[in-house]
């Protein structure tokens, strides 16, 4: 017996002061705040299964694809031969469950901060994890990303950085500057390349060219691109750098190449145009690209204006 | 580490398809669905601790007394020694500690149809019940109210009714009508009264007059009265009938004799003044109590309109 | 041919940070900013058209009558021949359309801030003046009301106060202090008697309490009353203040008895049971009112905390 | 003096009935309701001065150019030499701005239903419109857009529509069939060539499949294409057609050689690049093209589920 037919339980994310997207919430798995962050596993009207951190949809059953298959792939396929392939952050697994359709990958350590989170994703969320968690190539550590980058060297051929974006007071601020893409790029083994999510160049155009800019400093091949999340509520960035690869020199065929020989598994979001698509960027935002020149250091840190 | 300073989670209780109250949800410790009705227990800002049924706060800790205090003392105190009490309702415990309070109680049956709220606010709220689950007077009976009361006869001093408010296709619009009514007297020990919360008098005056003029029928002696409830949005409306006694013939001084002889706690909201207050009707009330002239029976039920 | 279904233009009156009252606008009828607030002139879903400024509902056709009867009628009918009267803000024009109704009063002072306002509300809500800014009997003063109290003496048989809330940085929080009273009674004539709109007692209890304090700082006689007004979300308060008259020492009856001889219209709201529930302060906020001590001066305003 | 900090007017754009997007408004223009539309023209947090239509967003000034330079120049620059245009909706004047932009153009037929909402832009919107109403070239029929393209044939070398979304109820569902585009045609000189905005393929791809597919049925060569809307809530599509012409085989190369030479002003949004973007559509939105068969006929439109 069902009573009142207007939604009732809601969660607002703001986009800014004046500017929010509210959903209904029609589910709750989980709803507690960790050490460092407020979660929420719940059903979503129109996005479905959903991880929320502290108010900001994460991962939704329904296009975190168009996310996930973007940050990982180009870059994995860029490189020659991926064996070992260190994922910052990416806590409710799906980041690993795509590194781990490549067939050359040995070993992934992945590094997160938050068990609470991480154990919650696993029991409560395997429609986004997959099972990955349980992948035996996997090492999962739970340590502080900036540290544990400071901590190893010459060890990976990929490093995919997937963490929440640089808001003010947030767990993330210290995993976008050049001294964390420096000891970033000390992790790797000769010729490595590395990803990271860039946030919203629709929403946040100077903060994308801020990273793109960073990672410039640390590495010789840098490449901005940039996706739609719906969950997202907007497109989405992400900045790829390397000595030696840059995904940006492939065309669509050599992708669907790469594809069919390299990846054992179904993909739903990439392929060769949807790779011209990501490279392709409207001229509105590359021209924010060509004019901000600033870039982000431990003292000067890029962060989000709400 | 907090991130976000704006509130993210939000309940909305539509008084209209045009009218809500928003509430930020600070903290959840309930979230489901029983077989009845969508239930939470939650941390709303500014109320407190709240039980939330199908989208309506049901209770919160800031001011809860100011309802349940003002549906139980009136015919408590009207009776002249109430010894065995019916609570129909009622689940998260606040009614029957407040009828606990009163020296005489010797026996309280409280009839509830939701087990699961009934156990999960007995868990998870006794800053409501205040442990009165656990008092050796209580029995309490899981079972729809209307088949309880149409069993049993001649047997209640007071019967008070705690129900939600008579939602189209919801579970108490039985608990509105003549026949139950005439049900509940039945139940009832010679010269026994009866009170059943009468909705909002604010929002909803003709449904509150409905209900008044339907005990009518049935009890020579009727009065409705009103106290405010924050957390209900705005004023709420009881109504008190029995063939002998009368709480609105009941002074201010009287009120105060009989409390500080018949009651063995302390009360937060109720004295002599409030019963004043509660029993003086504003003129746009009462005016439209001698309007309407409608009553509910089982085939013609009064229900409110969202 | 009507498309959307839902509602879609919305105003949110924040009663704190995380808390709020969401109502759909249903036509505008002005829109815009004076030289002192914001101003909006809309028909609001459930209560008809209103004024709103810089947020707050100030009045409502479907329920005014509920704040502005029950500002107006008691010290009115407590003074026993008010002749000239001052209003303090009221710029809808509804006070003075009160204070019109009673046969004995010869000449209106009406002092508000904002000419943009007043104006717009003259000629685009007569439903709430009816007429009452064309009486002959009016005069109005487009100045500051604290300057202009300061400028006067010896003239009016009753002050009322009909401004916005002291909210931080708002217009009006130097209309709630010590100075202003005394300056308000040195503008009274022998034995005249005043009236404030003193907040929400259900909301803001503590400056409900502080503005009682601080009008008895100054007057011999003071009572605080209340009623409910849907439109401000809650029970809403009054601070009267007299060396000689006080509304709480008059009984229903001797109401009755005041309405038939000196009132020359109908009213909606006030009559004598009303006039009873209002001075019948429920039992806790007469103990917030005998706990808090505090009082306001210029130098140590009210202010409320959103 | 500003008294209220958080934002207090809102409006709510409905993606379903669980999810929307608020959005504060700062300043009010105007707000009305023509014969056919509710109309808001206001200032919008974040977005800037806006066009809102029956609660949808229409146009911003912040970023209307993503839509109006995409719906307009591919198929303006595929035609070799465009001289008759005729543009259905577009009231507020955008559309008919990036079309005078060609120098080729003589003459531009724009044919809207709603005069109130025209003219009221052309007024108060002139940031959109930036003149063009007023350019010599352009004739303005107020006339029902079905209507006029059934009473005309073999003039313009391009038509474009730019209506509402097809949404049940509407005053556009008759511009989205095979009729329709039948009447369309006819009114095309030889080798004409057509675009009409095809909604959101992230939000609606079952109806944006729809709209190419209908098109499909009246012309040989068919491309859709997308781009991204911030004020839209997500992608946006656009279906092309034609016997003759396909923007989707001209190459980013081309479009740069055609817009030096052939377009007489600014581009903000479009050049080749972009070009290659918008016709690089991604995976999951092939899918959906590839497999939904569907299309409409006056008898069985297409309309959107809200």
């Amino acid at each position: 017996m069902r009573v009142m037919t207007l939604p009732w339980k809601f969660i607002v994310e703001w986009i800014s002061a004046g500017e929010g997207v509210i959903r209904s919430v029609e589910k709750v798995y989980a709803s507690s705040r960790s050490e460092y962050q407020e979660y929420l596993i719940a059903e979503l009207y129109g996005l479905g299964k959903s991880l929320i951190l502290d108010g900001k949809v994460q991962s939704s059953t329904s296009d975190e694809y168009w996310y996930h298959e973007a940050l990982v792939h180009p870059v994995m396929l860029s490189h020659p031969n991926p064996r070992r392939v260190l994922v910052i952050g990416g806590g409710e697994g799906a980041t690993i469950r795509e590194v781990f359709k490549h067939c050359s990958v040995k070993e992934v350590v992945m590094v997160d901060l938050d068990y609470e989170v991480v154990h919650t994703c696993r029991e409560s969320l395997s429609e986004l994890h997959q099972g990955s968690f349980y992948d035996p190539r996997l090492e999962l550590i739970i340590s502080d990303g900036r540290k544990f980058v400071e901590s190893i060297s010459g060890v990976f051929d990929v490093a995919i950085v997937d963490v929440v974006d640089p808001i003010e007071g947030g767990p993330a601020t210290a995993l976008y500057t050049e001294e964390f893409y420096r000891a970033l790029k000390n992790t790797l083994a000769e010729n490595g390349i590395i990803v990271t999510q860039a946030v919203s160049p629709s929403l946040h155009p100077r903060v994308h060219a801020i990273i793109r800019n960073t990672v410039a400093r640390v590495f010789r091949k840098v490449s901005s691109y940039i996706t739609y999340v719906r969950s997202y509520n907007g497109l989405w960035g992400f900045v790829a750098g390397s000595d030696k690869y840059n995904p940006a020199e492939l065309d669509a065929t050599k992708i669907e190449q790469l594809i069919s020989t390299r990846i054992c598994a179904e993909l739903k979001f990439y392929d060769g145009y949807t790779h011209q698509w990501m490279f392709s960027i409207p001229k509105p935002i590359r021209e924010v690209l060509s004019r901000i020149k600033d870039y982000a250091t431990d003292t000067n840190k890029a962060v989000l204006q709400l």
